[in-house]
This record gives structure tokens, sequence and C-alpha cells, in this order.
């Protein structure tokens, strides 16, 4: 299988540890704890986007061709065991 | 394609519509926050597995079908957006 | 303490109850996978709704108490117990 | 108000930096999706440790002293505001 285009995740990750660069500095100037937690949140978006672009990529190449080769359900489970994870 | 077995998300959704109607009792007698809380977050814990059953069959079936007859990446962007929806 | 009004969060759970049994209706006329797991995501949404009713006026009325009469912490470690539950 | 110990979210922080660090490796590497996804959900955990440990120290500071000043009902409406984001 060709290797597949990760520029996006990589771009989401390097700008989340940007942002986790930035919080450390907000906690090191004393900033206000709602403002810090903000923050905090806005990396987790990041990188609640970036799973969802992993799994996105996933499904459409591994569980894809683990289906034409008769696999598919194994490849669910496997899914379903990190979406459990992910999910509440 | 064949009518799928529902009996365990059946049987969750009555769970927690029998649970539902348990914390309604626990606000009439005026219970403790923190207890009726507790008991809120088991019926999302109920309905979280329901809907992660529901994938999997969805992903078992209608998207193996959907590969099969080459719409499977209509499927996963679909699956995405309740993904999205899903999880923090 | 006044008994608090938990009007808002008995509509709220009667909501819920009501779309639990559409979706069990829903399943009964063996619709669509991803429009079943939308619903379930909608009461999921209602029973946040309700947590967070139920966990501001506990806030606003037990917390404020117990900080008047000196055992705040306590309340607040029993908060962090439930938001590490509630939160991804 | 004196300055708060901060060294726990420091921390987490610090810890969280440095995985990040591994998952772009990991993509580098062309390592499994799945493998890859776990270690954001790792990330994301500690993610929330850090905001619920930020939170914690909020309310048994900011938040008491509110309520000591009579101001506390605004404090936790801005609380709530970002429980809302954190909670589904």
């Amino acid at each position: 299988m060709e290797k597949k285009d990760r520029s996006t995740e990589l771009n989401l990750l390097k700008t989340a540890r940007g942002q986790i660069d930035g919080i450390i500095k907000m906690i090191d100037d004393d900033r206000y704890c709602i403002d810090i937690s903000k923050q905090v949140l806005a990396v987790q978006a990041l990188l609640k986007k970036t799973n969802l672009e992993i799994l996105k990529k996933h499904m459409n190449h591994c569980v894809k061709t683990a289906f034409e080769e008769g696999q598919g359900e194994d490849k669910i489970d496997e899914i379903m065991l990190v979406l459990d994870k992910y999910y509440r």
C-alpha cells in the first residue's frame, strides 16, 4: 500500500505542540485559571481533529483493503475498541 | 439486505428508559444532587454503548456492502460526521 | 435548605424519555442506522444539558453553603470525581 | 491571593509536549494508523487531567474567594460555560 499523505495530521500536531508551549508560558505568567483552561480545551480540539483525520484515512485505506481481503470484521473490532475510548 | 438483529440495542434502550423513570422519581423525592448526577451519567453510558453497537453493525454490514459496490468513501464521510459529534 | 426548583431537569428528562420511545420505534421500523445513531446522540445531548443544570444548582446552593461552613474542599473533591467521568 | 502551585499542570503539559514529538516521529516512520491514534488519545487523557487539575484549584481558590465576597454566582456561570465545552 502506498504511503499515506499525512500533512494534515502533521500540521495539526505541530500547531498543538506550539499551543502547549504557549500554555506553559501562560502558567509561568500566572494567568487566570479559566483562560488557561480554555487554551487546554483548544489543544484538545486540535487533537480530536487529528484523530478523526487519522481514523478517516484508516477507514478509506486499511479497512477498505481488509474488506476486499475478507478480513474487514477484525479491522472493525479494532476500530470499535478505539472508538470506545474516544467517545462518551 | 436481511434485517439486522437489534435485540442488544433494544435492551439497552429499554434499560435507559427505565433508569430515566428512576431519575425522575429521585428528583421528586428531592434526593442529593450528586447522586442524581451519577445516575444521569449511568444513562449516558448506556446510550454510548447503544451507539457503539449501532455503529459496529453499520460498519460490518452497510459499509462492507458499500465498499463492495465502490461507494465506500461516501459511507465513510457519513460516519465521520457522526463521529465528529460523538467524540471530543 | 429550601427545595430546589427542578422543573428544567424534569422537562429535559421527560423529553429524553419520549425520544427514547421514538428510537425504539425507529428500530422496530428498521430505519437506517445513521438516522438512529443521530437520535441517540440527541438524547445524549439532552442528558448532558440535564447534568449541567444539576451541577450548576449544586454549585450555587450546596457548594456555596459548604464554603460558608468551612467544608467547601470536600464538596469540590466530590464534584471533581463526577467531572472526571463527565469529561474526556 | 498567593501564587498557586502549578507544578502538577506544568509536568503534565511537558509530558504531553514530549508525547506529541513522539507522535510526529511515528508519522514520519509511517507507523500503523491505530497505534498513532492510541497515542493521540493518550495525549488527550493528559490534557484532560491537566484541565481537571486547573479547574479543581480554581474552585478551591478563586470560587471560594468569590463566594466569600458575594460574587460566587458569576464565577459559577463562568465555570459552567467551560464545562459545557468539556463535556458531552
